[in-house]
């Protein structure tokens, strides 16, 4: 059972993060999630925050002299800009008179269409959108994506499991179909590119799409793949909904703010594509065992892995802050006005490639666990091992 | 908390289903149930089982005299067949030679693609698929329209949410962009037509569609779309990843046997608008009140309800088993060979709008019982009326 | 993840029990689960009913020729005087005229002290007690037990671990202090025993004090021990409240109807014992390894299971329906009246070691596969020992 | 649904502490858990430890202007001896030679009876303790009490549910049988008694029990017990054995580090009492409604709180750590050795009970939730009303 909360809210003073039931025996530091946190910040058409968001992370607990001790690993990832914001998200009551006048602590009544401010409101009964958005922001993802880190370290101890994410579509530019899938080691290269796209012409383009989406005063979504190399066949289950290893990845992923798809495999296009040419044939190796034709299946067959190539797909809406601001209500008088607007990125997609990623590593190192057991990595590493040892020859996934 | 469990394979006496954590006071009845799953049998394209498949549904707990009664609802669905499988599905041991020469026995060492076979195998160390195909079976989802059809009845009797779902895509054949939305009182017309579509012209062009994979022995899959009418603001909610209502109707959609995709609201197609046009501005309604003026959003902000009509749609791969069998490994020698083939059905999708219904009303069910809490029908419908009372006639969603 | 979800009502046609998560490859039959639920009407005290009670058994779901599939395993209890509260009981709404002048289905509205009926009516709205005591009633126990069969069977087979419970007070009776602890080898003996006590004279008493109270027309509680051998070191943990050994057993042992006390080990004798006395100090053994010399702990240090005998007590209130009436108040009035009386049985706690054992065995399986992992059998049992081995000789229980 | 999890080691920085599920609007600042956490050191009988131990509170997120946001609460306790362990228990990697020499550091390989060391060090593949008594510490507990108090604050002002805390054992000293139970009112009482023993006379016994065993070189356990004051009826259910609030009770309180046995009213007690006299007979009070004529139950029936004051108790287990150091293996050598001793508190039993009360108050704050939903105290406040004004009259519970 690997279980994880994040608590903060966007201007506070810290995101904390927590991950329960990870074995002992990781090798993971303080720099390796700074450093997953910076792949966050990056990409083309983000605004000046992103700039200025040095995410200062503090591990607090779980952690000793670079390993994990099996305990809950617990991350702060404090807010460079906190002492601004003092006053106005001070956790203790804070004198009226500080406060007035406050531009910062000023009501924002004027919910933003796309956001979860009116629904919000509604839902816990606010009389101002502040409470809302300041958790409901995607500054919550980088908590997510400190957890990533850890899980990303395990997976690739203990299992030889590794990750990439890249950037498929950015508003109306995709990447062509046939294009090369990247690999865990392209990390750094997708990194390197302006849209973290694996494509060179399509990133130029790309680029292009926001600059032009910039100079129109837009906001640009697109459609993000996480692709994850290594994994055992078997994890997963068909036994029960709830333990498809598609299920748990699709509800991780819909779960990061602003995605409103998932695909797994080829996902929809899949529903339009023939039985005859949808699935992966089944043929034995040269030397012993089996692999499939193809990648249709995206590497999850029955709510299991089956040993090749996973490869998800998340959909992201535009950013709903836009710089020529929606109409909207204010929820004070009732009345007709314009939308808050808080900042001016055209398009957050290459770092929901990095927030995907890290969902994806909990997700399957939950369900890892789950099936290997284990509390340290040699534990579950050996259980691992003697699995696979146990799959008869002709049978193993080359 | 709402949680459920299913049992039962495909070939053995009677899938079993327990819903735990619903109200006292629902209204239901075993002819409901009955109706339920005689709506997962329609749908043109489908083989000769469907039509013995009678399921014979008895209601062993948490019911009386039409009420439930607070305690876990458990519902049977016989397996009319079971006659026929007495001996190969025994649960217990069985005469090795009454099952010797029984072609129903026979060992299933031929994994077919696309199914959990192979990966079942590997992960559970059988050798061979019988024991993965029984329960990875697409039978499972009749325990899931039976607890749909639970959860529809509370949803309906507490909150005066209803729900339909339709077929937008089959193969290539896809409903226009811009047709009109089925309501709650449009089930009776969908379950009439032959693929469950909203359009008449497209559900012709289906039909089609069907007829010529069939002559060329091929299946097809499609995308179904749920749509729930009443929904109250604020259902599900920001502050945790895994409380978004979006992230559970993911989860529990791609756990439905052979979907590969789930987007919300306009999914997909969002990623690829601009910002501009991809929100749904808020606007005053005469007389007191908001509406949105679009529905990009599929009724879902910020991870919560807006009050508007919610949308969610599933993309299913077509039918694995094709009758021009695939290339597969047989299991007990490591030689090529083709897949184990038991079917013949063209396409499921129609069934799978009803099965996407049944998980859509479980969550929706498990989440509204999480913010208006309640015990009885009455206690939690008189939840929600006091909250929507109190939220100020000017922001209430009309 | 193992979970499991009971249904069904005292009067109702059957319970329904589900084990989800469970490996594959245990043997068990129909004719185990039958002889455990035999074992649960044992006990000297107990009234007719238990003789009619010969439960029906079925499996439903999750075992093929006596091996379960990995799959969940749904087990139906029937009720053999099913045909009697047909109407009663109904699922499906009765013409009233059916039910009318039916002794059986007068409404109950005279609550009795100790049970649920009352805060049952209160809780869910309901104006008489019949849907809350069919519910509430330990005859729910039955489903319990048939779910314990199956997880002691798992611990036996995949671990060596064996359960034995057996009764160590019943009123003022008690076998006396240092008295010997039974063994898993001493089932048959204890089960033949009148009050499943392992001391023959104190069980003499226990008779005695039986035959008393029901002269007297009152009734009795006791105390059950349930004694594990075979444990490793390690299940549970420290590193989360909610993850120890000793947390998981006294939830579900207090979540038994009619306990309402738990220990540990010596439990609250360890509270009034000096430290220096307390403790299980720890010595090597000759040839290698290490032992506890005393077992005050109840084989439980930390959360964790230290992998010496592990011990728990559950205390059983007396039956609440006792022959001399209670005093209670008429729902139906508000008037002062006597409780409805059902039953007649002195005593109930022979049985109730029978139900704490079930429930160990499926905490102890819960703990030990989130230790171990593993989809079969052969899986886990290979992962505890690849485990055992791999703790050096030096600290090997033994 | 609320969850909660703690984090942070005994020598770390700081502990964490994540509530996630509570209501907005709930009034509470960091002086109300500061004042929870002095509560914690209290007691007759700690060691020099508790008086450095200033726990230093942050509120790191879920919390604005003195009220709860609906978000995550986060809470950070921080270390103040935290410089000197800097190097020891820094998360990442330390130059070795800095290491080196320093006595802290040093490995630990004499696990100590009574505690988690030797099979946490099996468990993890640990070849010292520290990594386990970091984390298996009694200092994790001011994690718990500081969830706690936001608990208590959530339950007094949603609820008007009110907790206290006394020691009613300590060592062979107990308050006599009918001693008069403390309410609420009576906090400020106990936390000024050197035992918070609600008995004048037997909390001078109880000081000199403490000073007898000081002198002997010796340790103390002894018996809490936490009253609630204000349950409203029907809070936990008996339709499934994990609803019932006594098993959830159960659970929480032995997951307390050092507690052996739970019970709830007079728990073991009304094993030994005849049925006659062991119930809580109900009768009408003048004016309309009822009440029970006493409180053996510990206002638990059915699983279900009853609307009378529930009482559960909490048995410690002396200190492990004791004077007199116990025999154990030296697990370098697998020679026979003494224990590490490292702190000499006789007893921490009033602090015990403090804890018990902040586990108390979150299990009770996770049921009213699932029983009275809301988002906002607000709301929940109002689905209690309108739930008691709907129960007849003549049931209310007086």
């Amino acid at each position: 059972m690997l279980r994880w909360l994040t608590a903060g809210e966007s201007h506070g003073p810290a995101l904390v993060a927590v991950l329960e039931g990870l074995p002992a025996g990781v090798e993971v530091t303080t720099a390796d999630i700074d450093a997953a946190l910076a792949r966050r910040r990056l990409g083309y058409g983000r605004g000046a925050r992103m700039k200025f968001e040095a995410d200062a992370v503090t591990v607090v607990g779980g952690l000793r002299h670079g390993r994990t001790l099996g305990s809950p690993v617990a991350i702060q990832v404090g807010n460079t800009e906190w002492p601004k914001w003092e006053q106005v998200m001070s956790a203790d009551p804070v004198d009226p008179a500080e406060l007035e006048g406050s531009a910062r602590n000023a009501p924002l009544t004027r919910p933003r269409p796309g956001h979860a401010d009116l629904a919000g409101m509604q839902k816990y009964g606010f009389d101002e959108a502040r409470p809302v958005l300041e958790r409901a922001s995607a500054r919550e993802t980088a908590a997510r994506v400190a957890l990533g880190a850890v899980a990303s370290a395990f997976l690739r101890q203990a299992y030889g499991i590794r990750l990439v994410s890249h950037t498929v579509e950015l508003g109306t530019v995709a990447v062509p179909a046939g294009s090369a899938l990247p690999g865990p080691d392209d990390v750094d290269y997708l990194d390197a590119d302006p849209l973290r796209c694996f494509d060179a012409d399509t990133s130029k383009l790309m680029v292009a799409e926001v600059d032009a989406a910039h100079d129109e005063g837009d906001t640009l979504g697109g459609v993000v793949e996480v692709v994850v190399a290594g994994m055992p066949p078997g994890v997963g289950s068909y036994v029960h909904g709830d333990r498809k290893l598609d299920a748990r990845l699709a509800g991780a992923l819909m779960g990061i703010q602003a995605i409103k798809g998932v695909e797994v495999g080829d996902g929809f296009e899949l529903a339009r594509t023939r039985g005859s040419k949808a699935q992966d044939e089944i043929v034995p190796v040269d030397g012993g065992g089996v692999r499939r034709t193809s990648g249709h299946s995206g590497g999850i067959e029955g709510g299991m892995s089956t040993g090749e190539t996973l490869r998800v797909r998340a959909a992201m809406k535009p950013i709903s802050t836009i710089p020529r601001a929606l109409r909207t209500v204010d929820t004070a008088t009732g009345e007709v006005t314009k939308a808050h607007h808080q900042r001016s990125d055209v398009c957050a997609v290459p770092a929901a490639g990095v927030v995907a990623e890290a969902m994806v590593a909990l997700v399957v190192a939950e369900l890892a666990l789950e099936k290997f057991g284990g509390d340290s990595v040699t534990e579950t590493a050996r259980n691992l091992a003697t699995y696979l040892q146990n799959i008869p020859p002709r049978l193993a996934v080359r």
